[in-house]
């Protein structure tokens, strides 16, 4: 099989097995649109195990999986539901699991828990998001709508704004553009820029990459901007807050500077920092994410249980 | 279609309509008592999401889904365990979840948030419960209990009694009530009248209604006895509790007097309201009315569906 | 049909009962495994209602009857998702939920509660748990677990260590024990001991059986090592702890003194009381146990639901 057994990260996925992945989710339309029934997965079982509660993120895995005529077992607030979970190695969970799904999707506060969880199943396990590490899912459904709307990942001016530092997206994305030729321009205030080893990835590939606090300057060449909060209390001063948010909000007086036509992403939910003037811009790509997620993630499923070949 | 895109309230569906739900809800009886496979909802998605958890309703709503080959995802408690839904509006939450569903079933705490939900929806929303609002698949399975148990719905002598004010399936019941030839009495403790609207509506309509504090009195003539819980909480004077618990109590003591043999339906949970020794009375129908519950939400899934023509 | 209608317990199972569920949980192994597909129980809805979260116990259930074809609804944690259903008996909630799920799996911390579930229930209700009585989908896996390690239930020595006061999974498998040619030695320290009825059981049916506080001298003969928690808030002295920790550790070292290459069991999870050093010994069974409870609750759904003939 093309892609390893567990997705734990973009970091190690190469340009080939992105294009692999995109190009099955993008034939899962059909199906998705309930133009064409599937039972593909059939017989088979995800787990959702959510050590940190994300809503919209299970959700998705879950829909992409009944959409494919599979299963799901879900613990939507493992730490909170199970009281028994609390004082059991990661481990250990892992290895009674396994006997249950066929697939697991993980999400869990701790950074490396995804890998470490992968290290102990039998069966194949999908990174939903693990501390401040990688978003694996994320990345390539980003991915995904950047090249359904573009046409192309190559030769692309791609802008990254808000709080870098913390947002595991954002590795996940920068890890994955970093296998096609792009100038990437990472907007945030001091204090909030990407993590070095994301630095170092772009210098390695010999990408164009940029670190500024000015986004106006930076969104007037972008093809693409991408959105991320700002978390107030990861600010060293209150005062800050009220100041970043005029100089980090992305709503149409900004992007009538823009000469490109940009597209707008945003991982959601969004508080604050995209102005919902944007919504009606023919650019917004926000509300497209959450479908695309779904056939990332069908695709995803059904390529780690060996029912697409390649 | 005969019913509009989704189901916010049953203060504007009329008789017809109505009617065709019943007759919808009545020929499901097969597939939920299973002597009838159905595969008709196959491959179509529904979401369950409870901002107010209500173990009872979710469960009715996935069962109605499953029994129809259909698949569920859930949120059991929105607010508790999706910490990034906080912050979010419930139109970008919406715009979210219809990437996922195929129809949403929502319960919220705000009156009117399930018609908010709709006007942002691509899919059908069904009001699972809004504020004080309305919960209108809760009035449609008590019109078809006592429907099924009576064998119509003109010509009746409805009794509600209990907190009529802050119960929202009372509204629904009423509106739904309205569109037949009926008499209503709603019995309540001063304060807890129903809402002035519910009281125009019976006045537009032309049915006999009458507001009284007198159970034991109008309890002789019924036919349909509903009952509902009153707060405690929401009594001005502790002392009152005690003292309304002996006046508002259906219990057989109370029922000997009736004349009619009415049914007696409760939205359950009780608690203290209605005796337990009421529940070997022949006229007993809260049991059913759970019963009725799947069979109403079954039809209402397959026909904003577009799977029922009409 | 061999079986009563509910699982209350094994208590009243007797050998021929037993052995009946082990041998179609044993059939059941091509179906979990995926090589062979199963629609047994299609159409058919499984209710998991834990008044006390245990996600482990839910998901295994929920998994046997996906494996089976059936439907699931599901509250993970009844009390705290629930409000209405606080003050709501058990009784009525029964009554409702056995109006949507064809079966229902009840865990309670009530001793009794799965009994008196059962008692109003028009569907069958089996037992995950209830209070310190029993246990018994974990008892009949634990049998399964130990008839396909050692091939046989009869003429086995079995030791079981830890706090046998308050773990009902021990009293279901000492109750299914007892009817089979055992010699069991219960091995605790002082003030938890098994409950005096699992004492009174093994001596109305002959079986040899032992209580006392030295683990490594009843380990040496052992053919069955099965372990449990001892859990510190119930501790006297919180001193005690640190001792007993020592006293009752299942660790190689212990091993290495048993002359009859014990099977060690643990009904998981585990915290301190069974060493990591134990994962790789041959007999370490106790991550089969997980897989053996999904066959097991896909035979009992298959009896219990009628569709396994006998």
């Amino acid at each position: 099989m093309l892609l390893p057994k567990h997705l734990v990260g973009l970091k190690d996925l190469n340009r080939q097995q992105i294009e692999f992945v995109l190009d099955v989710a993008q034939g899962m339309e059909p199906i998705a649109q309930g133009w064409q029934r599937s039972d593909l997965l059939k017989g088979t079982i995800l787990a959702t195990l959510f050590f940190e509660p994300s809503t919209r993120t299970r959700l998705s895995f879950e829909t992409a999986m009944l959409r494919l005529g599979g299963g799901v077992i879900s613990v939507a607030d493992a730490l909170r539901t199970s009281s028994a979970w609390k004082g059991e190695s990661l481990a250990d969970t892992i290895r009674t699991v396994d006997s249950y799904a066929d697939i697991i999707a993980i999400r869990h506060a701790t950074s490396g828990a995804a890998g470490e969880a992968a290290s102990h199943s039998r069966v194949p396990v999908l990174n939903a998001g693990d501390g401040t590490n990688e978003h694996p899912t994320q990345g390539l459904l980003d991915l995904l709508t950047i090249r359904r709307a573009l046409g192309r990942l190559d030769g692309l001016s791609v802008v990254m704004v808000g709080d870098l530092k913390h947002t595991r997206s954002i590795n996940s994305l920068a890890y994955g553009l970093s296998n096609f030729d792009v100038r990437v321009t990472f907007v945030s205030p001091k204090g909030f820029e990407p993590a070095q080893p994301i630095l170092d990835r772009m210098a390695e590939r010999e990408r164009s990459c940029r670190v500024t606090t000015d986004l106006r300057e930076a969104v007037r060449d972008a093809e693409v901007i991408y959105v991320c909060r700002i978390q107030k209390e990861r600010l060293e001063h209150a005062e800050d807050a009220e100041r970043l948010k005029g100089s980090y909000l992305v709503d149409m007086a900004l992007l009538r500077d823009a000469r490109r036509e940009p597209i707008v992403m945003h991982h959601l939910p969004r508080v604050g920092e995209l102005a919902e003037d944007v919504d009606t811009y023919p650019g917004a790509c926000y509300f497209k994410q959450p479908w695309n997620g779904v056939l990332t993630r069908m695709a995803l499923l059904a390529i780690l249980l060996g029912r697409v070949l390649r």
